[in-house]
């Protein structure tokens, strides 16, 4: 599992379609982790997430043919605009199946990029009979959040750019939901040679706990602010995170809400809470990271101001 | 008053010293604007706001037996920080009056970086009073924060680089309070022939007024959400505002609380109220803006979390 040809490609073939985000540093941020930190800010890039990266990859790796049919994916986050943006960028049809108890706040966005939106009941059971129905009546293509090559490969092009731009990091960190990012990620630090770890909160810990095991384990309960990240592994990422990542920190509730606001106050950026956990992994553990060079994944920035936890 | 020399000085002088901000745009603010907007990041500054490059400046033309003496400046704000941390990185002493009811957060602040508050009754004739002891117990040189020379020269260096990196601009707002800024981007403008204009609150209109009656005016009241913009011009910085800025623009307390929530959602940074006014201007007339490249500085980020307007 090398794709380092694969991810060359992935990276030149979306280029046109995705901003080359900016790297910030902030020598209070680095004082206080003790090690001299690098984000990669995937909140500024187009929709607001890295999840752009995946959805236009998977988008132009189909035929001329199953491009004219659309494509569909179901989600209440990041992953339904992201799919409808790249689909709109490629003049693609996009179909979004979502829980009738999304925010409508969400839909909206879904919708001022072009979505399709069709509302389900919020189980995974009628989640997935909507889409087949969709499927089934106009032949869309499925695209999966995380478990999809074609995703994972799109994701693993932020870590790429950022240590294109900063040869000198030795170490990448990103959050772990669904593990597309994650597992991207990982190739492109392999490739590199570079270390990957992950960052997970404990009250959704299945990736941990899927390292441990060897098999993909799933979570009860997933009661985290950083709700980008409740879902599982799959089984085309979880190889992939099984051999090229280090090892996964996990953190508690209130260690992630000061590692946001640290960076919401010392940055002067917004940014998700999924993608604090890994910046309070480096905070929870600084001898592992003392004098390193830490690359940070900001996954993005689409949050309810009107909802923040401080 | 061109100043060309001089500010190319200023510019070379402060550079080891300063972040050289990064400058950044997005689609859906320039589709709602109706032009092409360029926000120079000074929230991305140095302690968090481009006073840190006037302060170091006019630390910078002291002597050395004036540096040894120290510096003194009274503020409750951005400058009160910003001669803090550029007297420390500078190895000069830094001396701030502070009224007594500042928030205890800004006065901790001011400390962390170095500075020797000195709290005052929080009324203007008490502020100097205080100020002048000081300086006649130690002979520290006053630093004013808008109405000195070389602080407008300092300030003037974010436009500068802005307009040195994106060549295509041909209109530079700024907002207005104290007055040094915007004399200061008035100046990086002239000198490449782009347009230079201002944006105020309808509450503190005094530089509009000013501009209107060629006399200093000042405010009887400033109830303005946008702090920094409650001062009024000097007898330095007016006249370079007078000849080279085209006009100033006002704007209502709703223009730039939503200006400002737009800047948040959709840019992902954290901005002050005062840096929104530009941008609620040009959302305001759009017929003045309509398809031109509009670079708008973005004064800093130094906001209290727990005191949103939204």
């Amino acid at each position: 599992m090398l794709y380092k040809k694969e991810l060359e490609e992935a990276h030149f073939r979306i280029s046109p379609y995705i901003h080359r985000t900016e790297v910030l540093q902030s020598q209070l941020i680095n004082a206080i982790a003790g090690c001299e930190v690098f984000f990669k800010c995937e909140n500024f890039q187009r929709m607001g997430a890295f999840k752009m990266r995946g959805a236009c990859n998977a988008i132009l790796q189909l035929t001329e043919e199953e491009r004219a049919q659309g494509v569909i994916t179901h989600s209440s986050g990041n992953m339904a605009q992201a799919v409808s943006l790249a689909a709109r960028s490629l003049g693609v049809k996009a179909y979004i199946v979502m829980p009738s108890n999304a925010p409508d706040v969400k839909k909206a966005a879904v919708r001022d990029y072009g979505g399709e939106v069709t509302e389900c009941i919020p189980t995974i059971e009628e989640r997935e009979k909507a889409t087949q129905r969709i499927i089934d009546r106009t032949g869309a293509s499925f695209i999966h959040p995380s478990n999809d090559l074609q995703v994972i490969l799109g994701q693993a092009t932020a870590a790429k750019e950022l240590l294109i731009d900063y040869t000198e990091i030795d170490t990448v960190l990103a959050p772990v939901g669904g593990g597309g990012l994650l597992a991207g990620t990982a190739l492109a630090c392999m490739h590199r040679a570079v270390d990957c770890m992950g960052g997970e909160p404990m009250e959704a810990d299945d990736a941990y706990r899927s390292l441990m095991s060897g098999k993909i384990e799933k979570n009860d309960t997933a009661e985290t602010i950083a709700d980008g990240l409740r879902t599982h592994l799959g089984h085309i990422n979880f190889p992939i995170i099984q051999e090229h990542v280090k090892e996964i920190i996990r953190v508690e509730e209130n260690e992630i809400i000061h590692a946001m606001r640290l960076i919401w106050e010392r940055m002067k950026i917004i940014i998700e809470p999924s993608c604090a956990v890994p910046f309070a992994a480096v905070l929870k553990e600084p001898t592992k990271f003392k004098d390193r060079k830490v690359g940070i994944i900001i996954t993005g920035g689409n949050v309810d101001l009107s909802k923040l936890p401080f």
